[in-house]
């Protein structure tokens, strides 16, 4: 594996290698001294083309933490010729080795072009409306840290699933793991075929008692202007996951940043059976693992059996 | 002590432990490597809601002097929502399990409501007109080195008092370390009933000739358009500090950014009784000296008195 | 040689010390850890006054590749107090003791001032429409490794000479290597007087199938508002590189970033006597070595003979 671009590239053998992985970085991340040698003198570059401090900010300090230098590049080209601009710069940023490049592009299929272009390991941070694969990687591993197997578990994703890369990558990703997904929301938000993936499709939530997680996309507020919907309190009324729709033994999670009062209510998004503080926590630790994978191979590895632990910096190997 | 929120935090014993500290650091700073290994493998988060090139890039160097791995995030939150999406950027940097948290916030009191939310040690770089005690503490150091001690001393604290953080953590400090302060402004700049802080009102700098320091605060152009003071030109007939106010043996202290020809001739800006260059170069140290007070425990030290120098990298411990 | 400001500072020998190491850097750039511990625990300051993605990015990486802290600025003054701002930016960042400052700035002279400022290096990475000397070094040591010696080579600088530091720049260095130098262009944009420098003039490329190297500038869309040129399309139809002007055995350089279509046409950019995307790679390892010539003192080597190479880290010196 060279490249994440996709959730489609990974399968269940693969996603458990990273898994796997991001649980002896967990155990890193514990330690006072959080980081492991293993990148060091390698370079990372992280390229962005819309803005995200999260994910960003997540992707430098797993780097870091491998002890990579890492070049970050933000950059904000003009509708155009984002095309020609995006290999001009990539040009210049290959020129300096990196081992991974790490894009956010508001291009469907923008990875896949770098991919052709450069001898680095490609990771896509989100491309579009395509995918976001290191979020869906993530997701897994806080439902698995939760619930120990998503296998014949029942996942609803609800809202905007049409413009959503997450949905896309989760919907692969989860069903590669086991579980049914049923994705929800009102019909001018959902990909007319999407059936074809595998999942279900709903357009309320009166079913929802049946899920066992409940994973909820970010409303926009320009989805409104779009007139994909005819009002936040319309959308509100009818899919936002509040204390009454709420079951006692369901999971909630959500890809942040969250839209308080729109499709998520405060007590629920602060309650115990929320999940989302555990996957940003989990965001770190995978992202080490997807740099780790792909940058010393998994030829290393029975899949899903490290043959030894990372090494931390300060200990004998 | 886990937290840098104000100054009222910190007594005379725990100002002296720190000034040493930093002391040992200004000479690891005359070094030819000029940092230690104390935080290798920690996170240090700085978070800047306000613009500052001077308080965040002297924060991340001392951070990245103790070997610390360094996440900086610029946020620019609208007016409106500050408090909510200063909690859920927060619960996203958390994730990182940062050792310290660095916090520069408009709203007077957002580091404390960061200190309750956080594990992480909060220092605070500055939030609204409350306190800015890494600036008292740099200021303090920096006068120490020049008449060794504060006892005793008379300090004219000079300019908008009333909207100044630097003036509230430095009449604190100050007076902690036994100097007798006096503001002095305006009396649209200078706040109702701060007498009670224990300090002195002038309104005028008729008597300034019996201070052994001023300290000059920044007049911003803001002001006048406010209607606090009816122009630059009047504000500086009457406030500014030029050579024909100044005495021989008096100091002059500025917070910086200085506005030459306002609050200050240019000739006084640059003269030996200036110490404005030297408040520079102790930020660093001072902030080094914090983070490491902060992070490795002062349980390690009895007050003033470190058991040991830091020890650089690349000597034996 | 303790900065670097201008290719007028460095004679043939200078020249090929830093030649000669960054050749030794290029063969670190190829191991799997692209690092050494020269300046570890010494810090590089890159202050930038205009953008530049490529030049920053560059000299961040090399500071770091040579294990330096990096405290990059980017600012932005006012067009009036810029003289001002930049010397009270200039004595904060001082105040850090960087071993150098890389500094970007729309005036010319602006490095100058800076070295009497500081005790650090000063490189100029760019200052007005004066000189760029990293980039003329990089351009030499390219050619260098395609045709071994400049020496009798005739080299075309095309285009907007007027404005372009680049173009002053590799004047002064191809010459100091023995090259001819053929500037060309519309009358416009061509200095008068340039000859002073050694170099001929044309106002066509009707005899440039006699140079060796073209070296084509950047044409700044603003020149046509400006009336330098009557319009984008006459100037190409004059002045562009294409298949039709471009010989079997010449090669092209270009400094970046490229209007495609402008100065130079598609299929000559991406053919093989392009040498563009050598010239990103050359940065990388010419900065390096600059900034180890300027730290480590050339007193280390003979000129042109280093006594030994850099010690990567994580093998025995």
């Amino acid at each position: 594996m060279r490249h994440l671009l996709g959730m489609d590239d990974l399968d269940r053998d693969r996603i458990e290698t990273i898994l796997e992985r991001a649980l002896s970085f967990a155990e890193v991340s514990r330690r006072e001294i959080k980081k492991v040698p293993t990148l060091r003198g390698q370079t990372v570059v992280t390229l962005f083309y819309e803005s995200s401090t999260r994910t960003s900010s997540s992707f430098e300090l797993a780097a870091k933490r491998l002890s990579a230098d890492v070049v970050s590049v933000k950059a904000s080209g003009s509708a155009v010729d984002k095309g020609e601009s995006l290999k001009d710069t990539i040009e210049t940023l290959s020129a300096y080795d990196p081992a991974a490049i790490v894009l956010r592009h508001p291009h469907a299929g923008a990875s896949h072009m770098l991919a052709d272009w450069v001898d680095a390991s490609v990771i896509n941070a989100g491309d579009g409306m395509h995918q976001h694969p290191s979020q869906a990687l993530l997701d897994i591993f806080t439902l698995r840290e939760q619930i120990g197997s998503l296998e014949g578990r029942e996942i609803w994703i609800v809202g905007d699933v049409l413009h959503s890369r997450v949905a896309r990558s989760n919907i692969i990703g989860f069903q590669a793991m086991g579980a049914k997904v049923i994705v929800a929301g009102p019909p001018t938000l959902i990909p007319r075929g999407i059936e074809a993936t595998g999942c279900e499709v709903r357009y309320s939530l009166d079913d929802v008692d049946s899920a066992d997680v409940i994973y909820l996309l970010r409303m926009q507020h320009e989805r409104m202007d779009q007139n994909f919907v005819p009002s936040i309190r319309e959308y509100a009324r009818l899919f936002q996951l509040n204390s009454r729709r709420l079951g006692p033994r369901q999971l909630v999670m959500h890809p942040g940043p969250v839209n308080r009062g729109v499709e998520i209510s405060s007590d629920v998004l602060d309650c115990d059976q929320s999940l989302i503080a555990q996957q940003v926590a989990s965001g770190l630790v995978v992202r080490m693992a997807i740099l780790y994978e792909l940058l010393t191979g998994s030829e290393n590895f029975a899949a899903g059996q490290p043959d030894s632990d990372p090494v931390p910096i300060g200990e004998p190997a």
